[in-house]
C-alpha cells in the first residue's frame, strides 16, 4: 500500500499514465498503412461539414483532393467558394445536380445529373493521383437509386490502396457500412430550425 | 380519383411537391435572425472535423472567425496549417495546451493552459467583430473542470447577437446542451483504429 497515491495531483498523474499506456498499445497494434473509407450517416447535422473538415485536413497535408457534391444544397455555396479559392491545383471540385430533388420535381433529370456526378467520382476513385476523395451526399443518390450500389461498392473496393474516401449522407446502405473502415452516425439531438431560427448565412445550422 | 397519379414520374413529382411544401412552410416559420450555438458531442468521429467544416463555410462567407483549440491533438496539425495559410486576416487561430493531458501527466500545467485558452475564447465571444467562434474540445476542458462551466455559459449567453459559436468535444454538460440551438451526437458505429489501421497522415480516421 506504500505506493498508493495520496494527493489529487498524484492520482491524476497515475490515471493519465494508465490512459497513455492504453492509447500507446492501441497505436502499436494499428499497423495497417492504407487509405481508409469513412462513412458519415444519420439524421443529425455535421455529416457534410465533417467531410469538408477532413478535406481541409487533407489539403493541409498536401494531398491531391477530389470532391463531388451529389446534391447541391441551396445553403451550401460557402464551402465551395472557400475551397475553390484556396484549394488551387490540389483540388478538383465538382457540383452536380440542380438543388434538392424536391426543387426540381423531375426524376429523369435527377437521375441524369447523378449519373454524370457518379462518372466523375468513379474517375477520381480509379486515379492514384488523388489521395482523398469526398463523395458528398452520395448516400442520398444511392437511397433514391439514382446510382447503382454495386457500382459504388466495386469502385470503392478497387480504389488505389493509399487513397482515402469519405461518403456522406443519411441512410447509408448496410453494404456500404460493411465495407467502411470508420462509420459515424450523426444523431440529431436538437436543431435550431425547429426553434424557428432562420437559415444563417455563414454557418450550417 | 381522376387526379390520382398513374406513372412513376407523376407519383415522384407529387411526392416531391409535398416535401417541398413542407420545407417551405418550415422556412417560412424560421424567422429569428440571430447567431446560433452549435454543440457537437458524443464518442464518434467528426465532432472537430465538422467544426472545421463550418469554419470553412464561415470563411467562405467572409465572416471574421476565431478558433481556440483547447486540446492540441497529436494528429491535428493538418487543419491548422491549412486554415492559417488561407484564413489570412479573417482568422485568429489559437492552439492551447501541449498535447493530450495523458501525454503531459501534469494537472497543474493542464489547468494553466486551459485557463489561458479560455481567456482568449472569452475575449472572442465578447467581440462583435467575430462572426464565428469555434471552441474545439472545450467540452473536454469542462469535463475535467479545467474551465468553469458557469463562466462558459455566461460568456456564450452574453455574446453578440449575430455571432455563431460552435463547441465540440465528447461529454458536453447538460446545461450546455440546454443552452445550445443545435446539438448533434456523433455516435461511433465503427472505427478504423479498432481494425488495426494506423493513424493516417492527411485524414482523421
Amino acid at each position: 500500500m506504500s505506493d498508493t497515491p495520496t494527493t489529487p495531483e498524484e492520482r491524476h498523474r497515475e490515471r493519465m499514465q494508465r490512459k497513455k499506456a492504453l492509447v500507446d498499445r492501441k497505436i502499436a497494434r494499428a499497423t495497417l498503412d492504407r487509405g481508409v473509407l469513412v462513412v458519415n450517416t444519420g439524421t443529425g447535422k455535421g455529416k457534410s461539414s465533417s467531410g469538408f473538415g477532413m478535406l481541409a485536413r487533407a489539403l493541409g497535408h498536401g494531398l491531391r483532393c477530389g470532391v463531388v457534391q451529389f446534391i447541391k444544397g441551396t445553403f451550401s455555396t460557402g464551402e465551395e467558394a472557400f475551397f475553390r479559392r484556396v484549394g488551387g491545383e490540389l483540388l478538383d471540385y465538382r457540383v452536380m445536380g440542380e438543388g434538392f430533388t424536391w426543387e426540381t420535381q423531375d426524376r429523369a433529370r435527377d437521375v441524369a445529373a447523378a449519373q454524370v456526378a457518379w462518372a466523375e467520382a468513379a474517375r477520381m476513385l480509379a486515379d492514384p493521383c488523388y489521395g482523398f476523395v469526398l463523395l458528398d451526399e452520395l448516400n442520398i443518390a444511392l437511397a433514391r437509386r439514382y446510382v447503382a450500389l454495386e457500382d459504388v461498392l466495386a469502385a470503392l473496393a478497387a480504389r488505389p490502396p493509399r487513397q482515402h474516401a469519405v461518403v456522406t449522407g443519411r441512410g447509408a446502405p448496410d453494404a456500404l457500412l460493411e465495407a467502411a473502415d470508420t462509420v459515424t452516425e450523426m444523431r440529431l439531438v436538437k436543431h435550431a430550425f425547429q426553434a424557428g431560427i432562420k437559415a444563417q448565412k455563414g454557418i450550417e445550422l
